[in-house]
């Protein structure tokens, strides 16, 4: 698929349609790009020109059959996906033309949406666009939401990440550290273990990838973790909740690693340890915390302007990029939050 | 193994000893009784006369060679065990002879211990002596505490309770009830499931014996469950995630239904349910609690005054009976908590 860097046309509405149903990770096959003219809003509804696309592994969940917290995208229908846009024609009556906003505005480039839709006003951004769909935006959002509310971390205690270099995981061993926590991340390959440390504030980072990583990862905390928010399932799962200490929360927050759930694959069973380790194990949605993101922004923008809190991104341009975009965040191939920038 | 009615003398101790370390559930041949002297308290240690062994499934665990939350019984020595007895000579400056006590004090008939192994002092006892080894001792303790701490019930709620005639479920379901929940049971048999919603308080109760025991469990509650209290762990556990409603609580107090944990079991991965039902799933053990063990027998002796918990006890008389209890209590052959008087 190639990337089409042209200008968004005002006329010219290019929208991502889900055309087949994947049954693992949405390849650019199940995706077919439609040009539609852009529609003028009723009364009650807004138009927005999408700026920048989010792309996120919870698309996967979004776009499959199987059961999931929101229903599956309807076949023929715009790819659901967050997105930072400028609304260019209110008939809300709660925006200015020109403002900016974060919602439910799909992969397109033209977005006409009912309130309902906008997760977020942004009347006078405090940071760029692009922060606002990622660090910002509900990788962000999870990081600090889930880490405290599921978390309930201590300064001293020790805190393992999966996809620890990842959109949500790079924010979580900073603010884990910013918490005086210890964070241990996993991540796969030596570029995003090095960046763990260097940049996202983990004390180790253990590859998982590599031969004996479960073992590379007792070392790296003998006593065991306190706090595992986990993104992925799985095996990394398995071997975290062997690893925790008594008292442990564990934050499932994805299941990444998890690429078919029809039918329920099998792991060794995982009662015994949330018995006998005493363990708090908990699923986190971000969109059941709306109410907090207003708080939960502030705390992370005040992070970042100290410095505490660093984010990359990787920033693809043109509609094009988009159907490919989900295969290559699952093969790892982004470093920082995977965005399309589309203005 | 016969049953020995004869009293306990007053020179000689009969301790259950476990001399094979069982596979899964301990059958008698792993046990031996044997004679010994009666012991005088040293300085700081007092002598007890054992009155009601109680028969736990948590004794599975504590016989097996496993992970567990406590380290395994060493063969050769007595049997882990709770007991209520009365204190015949006290050197810790803590006690009067005739004083009740409940504690660890083994499957013996006379028990040598220090202050640190009483759990509770009964200096006034308030109910039978026998219902302080069992409602008023860890099983209630266990049903109050955990339902309450883990469970954060509201009234109108619905909670699924597994072994719900056993002696832990069959005072969920009262409290359950009085907390204005309604509670479902499952059972083994036709006689259990009668007791859970005759007398135990259950509005509904599905025999997991029976063929499409998962159907009927959807049946009596189509909606799903908010909380579910599982001793158990297994099928059970796995058919209860697949029914949870979003939000839900799970308890975990036991894994009775999974005889070995060496190696692991395998079953159905449980995080992809943990994340969309945005499940909180907790290990309970009691004895973390000890410090609310006061508050805790206070309103569970008040809800029998008032006639809203009863309970059921299940009597064996002679130290001969201990050795066959366990497997007795796991083929669920006991109408109510098993206990063994040897006074």
């Amino acid at each position: 698929m190639a990337t089409t860097a042209s200008l968004a046309r005002p006329d010219i509405n290019h929208r991502v349609l889900l055309v087949e149903r994947p049954a693992g990770v949405p390849q650019a096959e199940h995706f077919r790009i439609e040009a539609s003219p852009v529609v003028s809003p009723a009364q009650g509804e807004l138009l927005i020109r999408n700026l920048y696309l989010s792309v996120d592994p919870a698309q996967r969940g979004w776009a499959s059959d199987g059961s999931n917290y929101s229903p599956p995208v309807p076949l023929g229908s715009v790819m659901r996906a967050l997105a930072v846009g400028q609304v260019t024609n209110d008939r809300t009556g709660r925006y200015a033309p020109g403002d900016h906003v974060y919602g439910w505005f799909g992969w397109q480039e033209y977005a006409l949406v009912s309130a309902g839709a906008v997760l977020t006003h942004i009347p006078e951004p405090a940071a760029p666009l692009s922060a606002y769909a990622g660090i910002l935006g509900i990788n962000g959002l999870t990081a600090e939401l889930a880490f405290h509310l599921l978390g309930r971390p201590s300064p001293g205690e020790t805190v393992l990440v999966s996809t620890a270099a990842g959109a949500v995981g790079s924010a979580v061993g900073q603010i884990a550290r910013h918490a005086g926590c210890r964070a241990i991340g996993i991540a796969g390959g030596p570029d995003k273990v090095a960046r763990c440390t260097r940049r996202y504030g983990y004390r180790a980072a253990v590859d998982y990838r590599t031969g004996d990583w479960e073992e590379a990862l007792r070392q790296t905390a003998p006593d065991g973790f306190d706090i595992y928010f986990d993104n992925v399932g799985g095996t990394m799962l398995d071997a975290a909740l062997r690893q925790m200490r008594v008292g442990g929360r564990v934050i499932q927050c994805g299941t990444a690693s998890v690429a078919n759930w029809m039918p329920t694959p099998q792991g060794p069973r995982a009662e015994r340890e949330v018995l006998t380790r005493r363990l708090s194990w908990g699923g986190f949605v971000v969109f059941d915390h709306a109410a907090r993101f207003g708080e939960a922004t502030e705390r992370l923008l005040g992070l970042i302007r100290s410095g505490a809190l660093i984010y990359d991104e990787d920033i693809d341009v043109g509609i094009g990029a988009a159907p490919a975009a989900l295969r290559a965040l699952y093969a790892g191939r982004n470093n920082g939050k995977k965005l399309i920038f589309v203005g």
